[in-house]
This record gives structure tokens, C-alpha cells and sequence, in this order.
């Protein structure tokens, strides 16, 4: 299982040689760590890391550190095919198009690839694990997943002699800072958000982190490493967090709970063979869970073994100075030559598994239904609750004002019971003309 | 850096055959681990891990699990003779005696060695990773330090490329259960012990738990490996939690703060040098650092990163299964050849650091008096703190009912200020027959 640093590499003293595809805010962070940090990082890595040559879009651009005394090349691929480069590191970003190409021309060449780059390997990780497996390089991304965290490793390295029961966590920083943010301050959705776009907390297009995009990728990551499957970032269920309102957190809180975007993946025997459940939904959270206070545009993943227990890895998400370490993590393992199979073991070995379906799981649920403001409502909803046999435990409409379209709000959260009853009763109440718009369904995160 | 398996190991798909030495409840949880998850650590290894010989005291004893399949060594150095061994996993404990002796035997005669043992690696850490550099075989204490937690993989690789300012954390389990469950329960200090002695959370002679030892032992392995010095436990300043009483932590609490046993380590300059700083103490931390939330046996660890910023790793810090998957994991690293220093610089290169002074450090500072109820005490005590440059922000003098023999509490919480004033303050105390006992000093954990 073990791999070689490419044959290519001078003995165990000379440097390993690296170059940078993509300079943005964490290609500059990479250099300034190397540079900083340089001292150490050869004592740790047993010789020095050098970069050789960096492509970026525009060379003449101001990031900070100096890049002239590096070789330049305009085609990020032509990086791959220096013979001074043992180590391509790609943070261009972008499932396809120029990483991707780079990345097959690296592996294909014979180079290492270090990569921070999340939906190129959900989306490509395991052609691109098969390539390095058969030129025998490394391949390593713990930046893709919960920035300086080093969580890749944890499930790959520390947990490894464990069955996992269950990988779940908070994935992406920018809606845990506008989830948190809502919370501290009352505010709703578009104003948060609006305000960390302001602060950098959330892209200008912020589709892929509230829609959940980003957590799936990095979820579907996880889960292949965790489980031993292969990379299905199709079969993650996705709900994002635009629907989540300041009266749903409010009334959250006044039943003890938070409200987080959590990914969470496990594997479920049926009589059918395995299958693998991946989804990432806003959560309810009973305070005093670890995930419950994590807050702003911090990470949290929760690795439960078989033989470990419960392990949490907490830490930045984000940011330059947390994505460039855990890149330079991963060339000082390459330098001391401790690499191994991308995703534990062997691409070929990884199980394919098909998505679990999981309406019989038992869950409790938040409902939130914002409806007309007439007699009759309330019964509607639950009737239709009785007939999709859905328990409710606690049940509280709001007058009004919670609506400037002189709506309200019935908020309920049911005992535990089957999803799928839930999804039954939801249906029976499809189309009525009191609902407005569609219900918000929360699960409460067991455990 | 990278260092083989041993010579005689076989190739890479023959199993690695392992002597296991000592079998109390964590050498059955590795040989109940390695039947249990056999399947998916020889995926994940590469190879098969295959128990050949055992060793332990009385070969008769049930511990639930079958050794009759494996070769039986009435002295555990001989197992470090054997032919058949490629790994010899140390699970005695105590700091020299057998353990040190059979480890000894196992590294100089070209085994590699994977240990739990905390306190022979505090003691004797930096012989044996001498040791095995030179017969260059991996030495693996994975789960010498927080039970199951994958912490000494997080600072040896998951923050290698970081200067660490700080490494900190819960490393005690048995002190953590008994001041969490004080704090839940409000019972005394003795009565919670022998609550824990019960139920198997403190041991018989609890010393080396409730007087910091352990943790000591853990923080000064956490240190060598964060900062790249030489193991220093006689440098550890180490405070148990004997004194703490249930009424600081119901004063802590209304502060609001809990208590917590703490091990933290820095290094800092100073104009004749580095210096290393290695402290256990029982600390105030405000509710809501992640550390507040830390209950029962857990532990868990903070490295702080110039990069990286602040990592946390947390789970169950001892317990069969926990340290079996640490002890587990360690031994698939060396079935993968991912292994390296044992003290993440080759142990020569470590820096020998004299220990740090932190009388000029700046704290706030909780101080707890027991004394006399008569007229003048207090104006006693805040003369010695306005003597001492100590400024008071808060102080609370509790009434009779504290304690049966007469005495009344005074508590108070200082301004940050030099800790050396505080020792100045109480050296203007010391023998006051005012005061019933030595007072209670406890830091305000910064941040």
C-alpha cells in the first residue's frame, strides 16, 4: 500500500521540489507558510520544501509575497511536465477545466498532486486516486475537507482501526457564520448573508455554500475514506439553509435546540446488501451536544468508531493560514515518504455502494408550515399529521407578525417516528391553499 | 526521516506479526479489536496484523477473549527474542520495572514498539526513540496520550507545518470525571472520588490521577512533539485537584466559570534563550470556550498553530476500546510503512530547553482563603494584596456553613496582573494564624 515519492525524486536529503497552480489567497498563503515556517518544516520533513515554479492567471498581480524568484509558467499543465517538479500543488478551484487538467498531467507524469480543491475530487477523486495508485505517486487533499483540520488524516490514519457507525459534522464555515449570526443577533437570512459577503465570510455567488453544494463535496469525501466506498457525491441528499428563518432559530432556542448545517454519512446493512445514506440538512441541535457551540466559520466533524468511541475534530474551516497548513501538512508527509492509498485502501477495493434509502430511520422532526391566516388551518395540518401517522409532541402557532404578508407561523416538533411518515403526511397537505409556500422540516440531530 | 519496517520483516503482503506484553483490560481490547475489525485493517494495512505471542503475569486468568491460539512467553523480554515478531506492543505500564526492560530488549534487538505506557515514555521517551533511530525500527505511543484520540498523529503530522504557540488541554480523565461530576452534583471532593473508585473511573491509589502526575506525564510527551524539545517531565510544574472544594466550584460557577484540571505547555524567548514553560493546574475557563464543555472522562486537546490557528481534538481519553483503536492505528502506520521519528525530529535534533519562569506572565488569578471568623481577617488579606500590587476585582466573603470546624470562606478574582505579585501577596500571608490552611490559587485560563 505504501507508495514511493515519484521515481523521479533525488535521494532522502535534497529538497522536494513543488510547484503552485493557482495563486489566489491560499497559493499566497502556501508561500508565505513555507517561507515563515521554513526552519521547521525541514527538520519535520527532513529536508526542504522548495517551490520551483508557480502558473497563476495574472503574474503581475500584488498577493503579498514575492514570486519572481520563482520560475513562471502562462499553462498551469506545463507545470506538470518540468523536470525540476516533484510535487504539483493545485488551488485553482473548479470541479473541471484547468485543475482537472493539471492534476491528470501531474499524476500522469509521474508527480505528486497536493490539492485543497473539494468538488474536483468529489467529483473526479477516484480516477484521479486510480492514476496516482498506478504511477505509483501520492495523491493527498486534506485541505478539500474542513480547512486546517486535519480530518482526512483522523479518518484515514486515526480511526483506522475502527468500523465507523457514523461521520457527521459542520462542513462549510459560511453558513455556520450566517446560522450562528442569525442566532446572536435575531437577524434574518438575507441580512446575514449579505453582511458576511461583505465581511468575506461568503462569496460573491454564494450558491454552492447555502445550497449545501460544498458540504456535500466535502461529506461525499469523508465518506469514501470513512466507509471504504467509492466517492458518490450524486447520492448525497442535499438541503441547503435559505429556507431557515430568525423565527425558526428563535423558536428553536425555545425548545433548547441550535440550528446547523450538518453532513452526515453512514452505512446501513438491508437485506439488499450495504448502502450508504449521505445527506447534509439544517439540524436542530440540543444545546450541550460538542456541535451545538460551534460557531462562525468554524468546523466540527464527529468520527464515531467502533472501538474509539466519539472523536471530534474542531478547528477553521476556512481561510488562507488554515488551507495553506494543511497543505504544507501534507508535503511534509510526502517529504518523509509517508503516503499511502488516496482513500485508505486501494480505489479498486472501495466498495460501490447504492444510496440507502432512509424512510423507515426513526427521527424527530421541526415542522414549520407558514400558512393563511384563517379559521380551519390548524385542523388541516393536524389531520393531515394523524392520517400520515406522525406523533406530535409539542405544537405552537404564532400570530402575527412574524409575516409582513400577514401570514403565520405553525411550528411543531413530532416524536420520534419513521421520515417517511413524516414525507406521507407532508403530502397529504400538497397543494392545499392555506399553506404558503413549502413547509421547512428539521430534523433534531440524535445523540 | 522515513524509517523502514524492521530488516527482517517479510515483504509487504505477509502479515505483520505482532507479541503483545501485558494483557490486562486494554491488551485483551487490541486482541479483541484486531479479531473484531480484522477484515477492514488488513484493507486498510495492506496486510494482515496477526497476533503470534503473548505475555502477561498469570496465563490462566479469563479475559474474555481466546489466547490460547497464541504463543505464550512466561518472561515478556523474551518475546522480544523471538524470530517470529516484527512488533512487540508494550501494554504493562509503569514507568521502568518490565515494561522498560522488554521495550528495551525489543528495539535494541530490531523490533519496532508500540506502547500505551505514558509514564516510561515521560521518563525514559527520549532513550528509547534514540534507540530505535538507531536500530531503525518505528516506535509508536499513540496511546500514550488522550486514550483514543489521534493527538500525537495531530501534532507530529496534522500541524507539522506550524511554530505551535501553545498546546493545552483536558489530559486527565479521572481528575475531569470528578470535577465535572462535583460540579453536577455539588458533593464534596473525597465523596465524588469514591464515587469514581466505584464505578472504575479513578483507580485504587488514586494519587498519580488527582495529583497531576498522569497529566504531568501526558503534557510533557505533547510538548516534545508540538515544540521539538527534548522531553523535560522534572520541568512540568505540576498542582493537583486535591483542594478544590465544592464551594470554589459553586463560586467558579456564579463567576461564570467551571473548573478544570489543565495541562499546558509553551515555549518562549527570553534574552538567555528559549525556555520551555510545562504547567498542570486546576484552571477557571469562562463558559463557552470549547474547553468548559468538556464532561465526564472525556479529554481533549488545543494546539494553537501560527497557520493553522486553533485545532481541537476530543473524545475518550482512556478505557479498553479507545486505547486499543489508538494502539490499533499505530500498528496499521507501521504496517503501512508510514512511520518516522517518534518525536516528529530525529530525537538529536530536539532542543534542550531550560524551563520557563512565568512569574511575569500575565493572569487573572482565582484566590480561595479559609480563615478564622473574627474581626480583621479581611482587612489582613487585602493588605497583603495591595502590598503585593495584586488588584482585586471582585471578592465575596461567605458566611458560617462552609465548613464544621468555624471557618468562613473568602474568595476572590484579581485583575490580570504578574503571577509573581500573587506569590508576593501570599508570601505576605504565610504564617498568619489567621488563615486555616494554605490558600487556593487557581489561574482564569486565558482566551
Amino acid at each position: 500500500m505504501s507508495q514511493a515519492v515519484p521515481a523521479a525524486a533525488p535521494a532522502a536529503s535534497a529538497p522536494l521540489r513543488i510547484a503552485i497552480a493557482g495563486l489566489g489567497t491560499v497559493g499566497a498563503g502556501v508561500i508565505r507558510l513555507l517561507d515563515t515556517n521554513r526552519d521547521l518544516i525541514a527538520a519535520r520533513a527532513g529536508r526542504a520544501i522548495e517551490v520551483v515554479a508557480v502558473s497563476a492567471r495574472d503574474r503581475g498581480k500584488d498577493r503579498g509575497v514575492d514570486i519572481a524568484r520563482f520560475a513562471w509558467e502562462d499553462d498551469m499543465t506545463a507545470l506538470a511536465r518540468r523536470d525540476d517538479v516533484d510535487v504539483v500543488v493545485e488551488l485553482v478551484g473548479g470541479s473541471d477545466g484547468p485543475a482537472l487538467a493539471c492534476s491528470r498531467a501531474a499524476l500522469g507524469g509521474g508527480k505528486g498532486l497536493v490539492t485543497a480543491n473539494k468538488a474536483m475530487i468529489a467529483h473526479h477523486g477516484l480516477e484521479l486516486a486510480a492514476l496516482a495508485e498506478s504511477s505509483n505517486v501520492p495523491l493527498k487533499f486534506e485541505a478539500a475537507v474542513a480547512g486546517g483540520i486535519p480530518v482526512i488524516k483522523g479518518l484515514r490514519e486515526g480511526t483506522s482501526a475502527n468500523a465507523l457507525t457514523k461521520v457527521y459534522g459542520i462542513l462549510n464555515g459560511t453558513c455556520n457564520y450566517i446560522l450562528s449570526t442569525m442566532e446572536r443577533t435575531g437577524a434574518d437570512f438575507a441580512e446575514v448573508l449579505a453582511e458576511a459577503q461583505r465581511l468575506g465570510f461568503a462569496e460573491a455567488d454564494p450558491a454552492f455554500d447555502i445550497e449545501g453544494v460544498d458540504a456535500g463535496h466535502k461529506l461525499a469525501i469523508l465518506a469514501a475514506i470513512g466507509f471504504g466506498t467509492r466517492i458518490d457525491f450524486a447520492g448525497v441528499r442535499i438541503n441547503g439553509i435559505t429556507q431557515v428563518r430568525a423565527a425558526d432559530i428563535a423558536q428553536a432556542d425555545a425548545l433548547g435546540f441550535v440550528i446547523r448545517l450538518i453532513g452526515e454519512a453512514d452505512v446501513e446493512e438491508t437485506s439488499e446488501g450495504a448502502r450508504l445514506l449521505q445527506r447534509v440538512r439544517p439540524c436542530l441541535i440540543a444545546k450541550g451536544h460538542p456541535l451545538s457551540a460551534v460557531d462562525g466559520p468554524t468546523n466540527a466533524v464527529v468520527a464515531e468508531g467502533n472501538f474509539s468511541g466519539r472523536l471530534l475534530f474542531q478547528g477553521a474551516g476556512a481561510g488562507d493560514g488554515p488551507t495553506a497548513s494543511a497543505v504544507a501538512a501534507d508535503l511534509i508527509d510526502i517529504a518523509r515518504d509517508e503516503v499511502g492509498a488516496p482513500f485508505s485502501i486501494p480505489v479498486a477495493s472501495l466498495a460501490a455502494l447504492a444510496p440507502a434509502e432512509p424512510g423507515h430511520r426513526m427521527e424527530r422532526t421541526y415542522l414549520r408550515f407558514m400558512v393563511k391566516d384563517r379559521p380551519g388551518v390548524l385542523a388541516e395540518i393536524t389531520a393531515a399529521m394523524r392520517d400520515g401517522a406522525v406523533s406530535i409532541e409539542s405544537l405552537i402557532q404564532q400570530g402575527r407578525g412574524v409575516d409582513t404578508e400577514g401570514a403565520v407561523m405553525v411550528a411543531m416538533v413530532t416524536h420520534e417516528g419513521p421520515e417517511a411518515h413524516v414525507r406521507r403526511a407532508l403530502a397529504l397537505l400538497e397543494g392545499s391553499d392555506s399553506l404558503l409556500g413549502d413547509p421547512l422540516v428539521l430534523p433534531i440531530l440524535a445523540g
